[in-house]
């Protein structure tokens, strides 16, 4: 049984969803564990991680348009002083949460056909994001 | 140290909770791991993962209408090519989130006397819902 | 390779947010391990673990009305033998799960910069509330 772990940085173009799957699937690639565990977690607090639909891009955007309902951009937050992006972006934040882990078998993520994995960037401007990553495993 | 894997299906009723949690024990009494680390995944983006209050039947009745709320079904989604109950499915998915861990301790779930383990449909249909499961420990 | 788990307990003052990244980094000191991955899992249905920026504080006042917005207090619930503040406390630990992992790296948990770990208690009466926690590395 062996662990390896990385910070890995991505670029995000402002607001919106950053298909990550390919770049974790290198990774694990790389690290010659088979059988394992692998974790991710968002290191911000206005960015996060989640698995959704990889094949229709429409489920992005109604997405987008969920998050904005629920967690509207306004006047009426008392945290305002990055602009009045910041605090629907911490709250979209702690919807989606900050955390995956997905069971490794045979060399590959368990994911289903449909799921990918997303940097979910909920600040208007882009940002250079970080995600801490450990595998364990054999 | 060793771990085990396994791909588990369920069938759901259609939109509801289906609770997993015997069957999670059952799985987890025939590895022989008394003390490790369990991790759920649900494989797809119209199901998901939630531990919540096993015994008053009310919370699931209360828990199903505040998805309704928050994710109403409507013509209001780009995405509708499965049905006006699959856009609000992704939604509700991605509030409720694909993972889940626990603690094993003594042989048992680490959980709380009234948490249960339960498989979310949100589709109206009935589905054969698959979840990768992850056990490490000794 | 090994690993360490515990029950910790944290008395919450009523609805609000505890900040116990001290207590779980204390614990990580105490275990020798310095590679490795950290599982948090609190044991209830009614209150909830979720990672947020430390600093602000506003932020948190911003969180509390956010969750009072999404699941209000009301007479429309069917579960309420336990009071008003019952089931949106259900509605909210789903909102933000009860699960937390993070990786481990040189020592320390590896969030971010401005990220601590916050038990939310959703109940208004102060309670005591257990997070077992698990740890495995070398």
């Amino acid at each position: 049984m062996r662990q390896a772990s990385t910070i890995l940085s991505f670029e995000t173009p402002g607001r919106g969803f950053v298909d990550i799957t390919r770049a974790m699937a290198a990774w694990l690639g790389g690290s010659g564990i088979e059988e394992g565990l692998l974790t991710l977690l968002c290191r911000h607090t206005s960015a996060s991680l989640l698995i959704q639909e990889n094949a229709a891009r429409e489920v992005r955007t109604d997405l987008a348009a969920w998050f904005d309902r629920l967690a509207p951009e306004g006047s009426h937050y008392a945290h305002d002083d990055e602009g009045p992006d910041d605090m629907p972006a911490h709250l979209r934040a702690t919807l989606t949460g900050v955390n995956l882990q997905i069971p490794v078998m045979a060399g590959r993520m368990a994911l289903g056909t449909w799921q990918g994995i997303y940097l979910a960037e909920h600040r208007r401007m882009p940002h250079r994001r970080q995600v801490a990553v450990h595998l364990i495993g054999q």
